[in-house]
């Protein structure tokens, strides 16, 4: 078994950097205290006996060997970038679970002949720069290493000029290296395991996603002095489609969720009708059907919305992954570990999108979860216990165990 | 007649302070750009022989000498600053208007018995610094010195430091001066003059208006792992009101408006339900129990939307003016001056609020007209025609002289 308390004191060292202003995190992607973070777990890898390899995305593979170095790895993975007020355990719990499995292996004199890699993918969140599982994605082939690098963030940065920035870019090609297995464990940001009353989260499914960022266009002009017929509104028109989004994940309910948690308005003036709105849409399924039959439906109702309002309109698709089967033979090694440690544990869909998604295209992947107060996460209260912690990471030892071959 | 190649001139070269990034200005108030702004009007009323006061709130008083020094002084007042996206005439037009005014007199070497005084009222738009009219309003004894003093920016600076900051607060005290009569010369900011094919509007009264910033609370949370009846979404609770909003003011037609220009979500993050939205009602009309009859109906209909939604709601008052019926003898000294120059001309009334609503309530006071092209104001591409800008001036001459008493 692993040390709980030897995880939780790393969790809370780690969440020293980057502090939010309400309990939690604000560590976001490749800002300087990202950078911090990588360098405090680089020193822990480090100490524990690991090596290091970065590659052009920022990847960092932490390797501890094996006794039989030429077998494919084994990887325990997730990511230490956060939300702008995010929680110190999203991603976090992941990534320092892998370090204390190698921690307690090595304790224990333990030998797997399969190397284990432990990784943290960089921009995982997907907040500064989208989309979301953005380095995970280049290596596991699917986005573009360019278009990574040319993504911006709000103040008009590039990934890629950031990620030289702080110093973190390798020289390895993204992707290139053999993945027997890859492990992620991580908090479930929903309710259901604490509801469920259960320890263990067997991540069977994951939900499929869009992200489409909608631009209006309008046209600015005073709030007094433009009477009601003239105005060309575009803060009204993402008012209406923001109840659209709503009414259409209400309609493919169950196993439908949709939103929008950005939205800006220009130029933003108490004074000023909104001459343009920018704002991105948050659809998913576990179903691919209701997937593309939500995002269907935006697509015939907002250039409607926009039309009626005598607005603009464009819809650009800046985030997508299909519905995830995790790899079978990993599933039951989960379910097993779980069972075998007398854990209570029960099949899940996770609800978020996570690095592992994108890995299981490229190799056999599963996911392992343990419950968060209130389902809550994407906020500084973001919380679990102790107990949930060590008893998510002791499924992920024996499991990765069996996956390495002792 | 006054010089209108001169007043272009100088229209043109104050638009080059502070430019904007489609061809209007960007020069908000108490930016080092209004203070380049202001030192450039001062330099060129000093040229005319005027002479400048300033007062605590940073209005500049720049004194053309009248023959009996002792009579209460004429007004020629607006402002320089503009919206971030600002166009090159709202506000500046009347304050280089009155520069013109008394260039004028002194090249036709006209006295008149009492001083004139041209003024430019600090802050006048309100976008930085809520609410517009801060400093007229401080002037007219309306609002409070320590109240305009302590408002914040987006940033958190405030009004008065930022007015220590760049260096023009005076010494009187707002208010301390006696009035003969005022007078502010603006462009329309709406269509109805370009529609009516009219050179001059001579404004017998002004819409009142009613600014509330509503804040609403809800949970932070996962757009994808939290159920959807789950959600507290602030962002939907500020689309509802959004469109309560626009239907209000339908319902109070005509003679009545009503938008959200400011909008913002927290944490305005891609996959995070927005746990909190801030944002700015504009409620107009020329009719008191309109105005009042739109903010009761908001005041009701908006926390029931709120409690819908689960979320808490805070309704806070940023902004008032009531409708505004400005002098009767100045009006008609306008309206003649329009009559015996020859321009068309017709009443209108003020859809935006102005400095001279303020001090319409300590002195006899009035404004003057000119179109502006398809109405369009609170935008870069705002325009007007040389010629439309030199027929008001000349009415604000006349109309001046008539009060000055030549
Ligand atoms: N786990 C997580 O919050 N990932 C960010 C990507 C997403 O929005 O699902
Ligand atoms: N004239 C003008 O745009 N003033 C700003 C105050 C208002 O919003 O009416």
């Amino acid at each position: 078994r692993i040390d709980g308390d030897r995880l939780w004191d790393s969790l809370m060292e780690m969440a020293k950097i980057g502090p939010g202003v309400a309990g939690g995190n604000n560590r976001q992607t490749l800002t300087d205290d990202d950078a911090r973070g990588r360098e405090l777990f680089r020193r822990w890898c480090e100490e524990a006996g690991m090596s290091m390899t970065l590659d052009r995305m920022g990847n960092m593979f932490m390797r501890h060997e094996g006794s039989d170095p030429d077998l494919d790895p084994v990887y325990i993975g997730s990511h230490l970038d956060t939300q702008p007020t995010g929680g110190k355990y999203d991603g976090v719990l992941g990534v320092l679970s892998g370090l204390e499995v190698i921690r307690t292996i090595r304790d224990l004199g333990i030998a797997t002949r399969r190397p284990i890699i432990v990784t943290n993918w960089t921009n995982e969140e997907g907040t500064r720069f989208a989309p979301a599982m953005l380095a995970s994605g280049v290596f596991a082939g699917v986005l573009d290493e360019e278009y990574a690098n040319s993504r911006l963030d709000a103040e008009g940065k590039s990934f890629g000029e950031e990620l030289d920035r702080i110093g973190w870019r390798g020289e390895e090609t993204p992707g290139d290296r053999p993945i027997h297995a890859m492990f992620e464990y991580h908090i479930e940001q929903g309710p259901i395991l604490e509801a469920e009353n259960k320890q263990i989260g067997v991540v069977t499914h994951g939900q499929g996603l869009w992200w489409l960022q909608v631009t209006l266009t309008g046209k600015e002009s005073h709030t007094g002095s433009t009477p009601m017929n003239m105005r060309v509104n575009a803060g009204l028109g993402m008012a209406r489609i923001t109840e659209a989004v709503h009414r259409i994940a209400m309609q493919h309910q169950p196993d439908a969720v949709g939103a929008i948690g950005q939205a800006n308005v220009y130029p933003n003036s108490r004074n000023v009708i909104p001459g343009k709105a920018v704002f991105t849409i948050d659809f998913r399924s576990p179903d691919l059907e209701k997937l593309a039959s939500m995002r269907a439906q935006l697509e015939a109702e907002a250039p409607q919305i926009a039309q009626d309002l005598g607005l603009g309109i464009e819809i650009e698709p800046v985030g997508h992954f299909d519905p995830v089967t995790f790899d079978e033979r990993l599933v039951g090694l989960v379910r097993n570990a779980a069972e075998r440690l007398g854990y209570s544990h029960m099949d899940i869909v996770s609800g978020a999108g996570h690095d592992a998604c994108w890995i299981n295209r490229v190799a056999p992947t599963v996911m392992i979860m343990c419950p968060c107060v209130d389902g809550l996460s994407h906020n500084e209260a973001e919380e679990i216990s102790p107990e949930w912690a060590k008893a998510g990471a002791d499924v992920l030892l024996h499991a990765v165990l069996d996956a390495a071959e002792i």
